[in-house]
């Protein structure tokens, strides 16, 4: 079996992939938090998952190409200088970087860019996603990772196309833009909805979280995978074979 | 068999209003545009129904009056001049205003309304419409009518919770608020869905206009009930005994 | 604060109801499974709450009876003579028996026959339902409350037009029938929606149970009022004032 | 400009081609119905477009072959005499074959495809579809079209799969089956969704047809882009670059 370190063990993310592990078919190497060592846990697992925070990247990448460990990272609040550590670390052993670990998101990603690829400029996209009463920004992160996704699919930068929070006198709508709209209320977990409109049809793909847990099965199916894989960078695509 | 008399029967919804007359079991008593006699149309009909402008609406409402004839106004772009002038005329005759025709949409509001006032304030609520993508203005005017249903239920000025078109650091949801999110694209003629989302639970109350025909409809049933009506002011939720 | 007594406190129910008393401002008096006293739980109780096996209903019954205690009755599976003792039991304390305990599928109930003695026979009721894998029975009780809620709305009974799992060459639709179709998947806990569908218009009301633990609150806002009710049988709906 | 035939140009789908043919940049080279002369419609058209009948098939494919026109079929209700046929004038000619000339939906069914393939079988797949009140079989063709893309995409059959409109006491949900559940009601046109459902997450892919001219403009997207193929048998994906 796969034997799995976390850093930030301690915190929900951590917690949470340590209550998957056994039905992944894995078992934990050891855990490190703020106070742990992050070059013991390197050496005695297979793979590493880092979901702890952006000012413990560096040691934890030391501590990953010193043992030659592949790792994930989810830790989220990345950058640019964080994602040179890692484009540098990926020269050694294999590294899997993401904003979001679900599986059916990443998938949906792909199906966005597909869609946006093959359908022309004459379908409007609209993306819209619900999130719980305690959530501060909008539109959420994965809901700019969707729009990115069709924006690459119509060869275009999605700065250029996008339209958030429509409201007042706003006039028709622009060809070619991307539209961002956000629900908040009760206890959501993740709600996203890209909507492709022509005349006379839609194309509607979507997803739910109904359950954060899908959050760490997704991390430890990435882990898994990137335990055999070859120094590189990678992302969550790659496990789906995509 | 009841004999409708149309103002702005040469417009887009008195035509569709004609060619709804047959399946409404009534007849034309006649019509009238920018160049016809609302008088003589007035006298001829067992109840009138305008969906002309606002500037022919104080002769309509003459014609209608000094002929004791029912009147349904369709009319939109209201101002509180005109709605002055429906309460006077209301004394001597049956009227009906509204700003949408719809059964469904009136029957949603009635619906929002009882939902809104029988959850608590933990029961966050939300709107959001689509519409294609020639509309100009949002939210939609259902989309609103539907905020001040809520926040009737609530017995709350929508004006004081309304939350429009959420994008950036907005923080935290604030109890009591009623969000809007309007979608644009495609040909769509307008989908309006209310939800109020607690700790683990959402309600869903939607309308989906398939077709522009439900409006010509709508306005004929509430004309066939308004021409048995004594004086005064109605609404379209009275025509589904609401 | 008001004094919980829990009949079937070992259950999953009975256990989620414990974990939502002191959000709900209560305090639990005492439980009893198979093995425990009934008498003395009811005695020191300012309301019961019946989450156990039909079997234990007579005893259960008998001793909130005895000690004048009101009694809310979620146990599933009861047969006529079940309800015939409820009935009885009701001459003497409150009682309030239901199949579904959560507030939002009970506003929906009331909801949907609002609904359906509003529109005419031209607007079909379909009613869809999703649930996790592991469920063996199709549609659900939530979703045949749902349609005899629709029924009741139109002065009918369900049996009279209920057509399950439309399959192969089944003709065109028949006026009045209500239809059920169920889906089935992964974890999910309870979605439902009834789909009122005229000419080109559609009347959505819909649920979601997103968490389990919206049935042990709904059981407990149920206690909480029933606490202080005369004698009599109620409903979730006499809950929130409908 | 293309210059189109059309074979059934007097049926319904035949009048909404010609309705489209302007906006698609197209012109009319002649239509027949069941009185025409094919032949003389074949010669003078750069592509042909049939929304016939199946036993005129042959004479039209004979026509198609003569003058060396490519042909679009979508005439419903075919054998596999009628695919054989299909088969032997591809040889000649391009000729592409399709249930649903829907852009949106044949878009729709790549993406079902390519989900199913990437999926783990512990992800559920769900079908559900509604329409108008007057279809009289179910499922619809298009959700049979859904169902056997995802079982392509997990290399099975769809008939060793599948299970249609659950009702009564089913049991638990076999892994790896296929559910369909239909609606019918008012006037809808045709909407689809692919559900997708695992632990905790649900993946939904769907499309709503608001218009029926839609079927015409993708029957013509597919013959404008026919008139320039070699010989051969295609199908709608084909048309999408897919």
């Amino acid at each position: 079996m796969t034997a799995i370190g976390i850093y930030g063990s301690a915190g929900r993310m951590g917690r949470a992939i340590i209550d998957q592990l056994e039905d992944a078919g894995a078992v934990l190497a050891g855990g490190s938090d703020a106070r742990g060592d992050p070059t013991s846990v390197a050496r005695v697992a297979d793979v590493l998952v880092d979901f702890s925070a952006p000012s413990a990247l560096e040691s934890h990448l030391a501590a990953a190409r010193a043992a030659r460990t592949p790792i994930v990272i989810g830790t989220t609040g990345l950058t640019a200088i964080h994602h040179e550590l890692i484009d540098l670390a990926a020269k050694d052993i294999a590294v899997l970087q993401t904003g979001n670990t679900s599986l059916g998101v990443t998938l949906l990603g792909i199906l966005v860019q597909e869609a946006a690829a093959r359908l022309g400029a004459e379908w409007d996209i609209e993306i819209v996603e619900m999130h719980h009463r305690h959530k501060v920004d909008a539109p959420s992160g994965t809901a700019i990772q969707l729009g990115e996704a069709a924006a690459r699919g119509r060869s275009t930068k999605l700065k250029e196309v996008r339209v958030d929070g429509r409201a007042g006198l706003v006039g028709a709508r622009t060809e070619g833009t991307i539209g961002f709209a956000s629900l908040r209320g009760g206890s959501v977990i993740g709600d996203h909805q890209v909507i492709f409109a022509s005349e006379g049809e839609r194309l509607e793909l979507g997803h739910r979280g109904d359950d954060r847990s899908i959050f760490a099965k997704g991390a430890l199916r990435a882990a898994l995978w990137l335990a055999g894989q070859a120094p590189g960078r990678y992302k969550m695509g790659d496990v789906l074979g995509l």
